[in-house]
């Protein structure tokens, strides 16, 4: 560690993020599938040996593309201002969550459906623990009752890319009317 | 129509049962990757030219295992007693539609999931269809107010197979804990 110097730190970031964008636009253009070692390579104009050093198999590079997509949406909130942040009513904290998800389902869906198109990463992956910790913990503090790991299980799933992708684009309902129905049912749920 | 004898349509929906039986074996022992047409022709000892006849193609096939393995529901929340069938108060044929599910997932889950896997059919069959239908009609009639639509879309979310079995699998919840929590997300949703 003592050796590594601050510059070649910056460097191994900036080389990272540059993979990382270079698999979300080949997911956005292409679809999950076109997601290959080789295909990021040539996106990044990096040689294949780059990709392999950086994040081990097609798998962690799945794993890195989610938390790459996932970790805004949690620093805020876990660490940002409120409704989303600390210091709100939890009630109101968790609306703000439905609706900031919904929102980053918007821009970056076809990622979220890219990692949700694998078993092992759509229920198993740190960003899914992290979501269900957040959620049920809000329950908690809103005073909840009831089994509060299944109903947080519950809440998620309509937030789920896919079927959110599925409702604006096939459906054409605007990611408005998804998110008032989802602070509709969060209502419902927590009515004392 | 007039020269299709009895006999002959008789050995036509046995010939397709046999297939779609050999289909539903493979995919719960060998997942649905495994199904292809060539292997449910092993399977049921039959040549591949009878498969492509019967189902046109492996797309086709897997829409006729999800309606072999819906059918049976549809029949008893369409047709069939109460509380699941009609009569019965609409709440109450809610619940009993989601445990319906719920038991139906804890046999047919592999199936279940095999189709869920790919996009179109599982957004997309008429399966899919039929049940938003029947529990959108259940909440109007049970006098819910509210986006119906999407709360149907939001209460069936927690009840596709390859949530269930990631909870009855890997988080090792029983399927009645999966059960009580639905029945009462829906009391919640529904009260007055």
């Amino acid at each position: 560690m003592a050796d590594d110097s601050g510059a070649e730190r910056c460097d191994a970031a900036r080389n990272r993020a540059l993979l990382l964008d270079a698999a979300a636009l080949l997911v956005a253009e292409r679809g999950a599938d076109a997601v290959t070692m080789d295909a990021v390579a040539a996106q990044a104009g990096v040689g294949k040996g780059t990709v392999f050093r950086r994040f081990g198999s097609r798998s962690g590079l799945m794993h890195a593309l989610l938390d790459h997509t996932e970790s805004e949406l949690q620093q805020a909130y876990l660490h940002g201002p409120p409704p989303l942040g600390p210091g709100a009513d939890p009630i109101e904290r968790l609306v703000a969550y439905g609706r900031a998800r919904l929102a980053m389902v918007e821009v970056q869906g076809d990622v979220l459906r890219a990692v949700e198109s694998s078993p092992e990463l759509r229920f198993g992956g740190p960003a899914r623990q992290v979501s269900l910790v957040h959620v049920r913990t809000l329950l908690r503090d809103a005073g909840t009752p009831g089994d509060l790991p299944l109903l947080a299980q519950s809440l998620l799933a309509p937030l789920e890319a896919s079927l959110v992708l599925h409702q604006v684009r096939d459906l054409h309902m605007p990611i408005d009317r998804i998110a008032d129905a989802w602070e509709d049912l969060v209502r419902r749920i927590t009515a004392r």
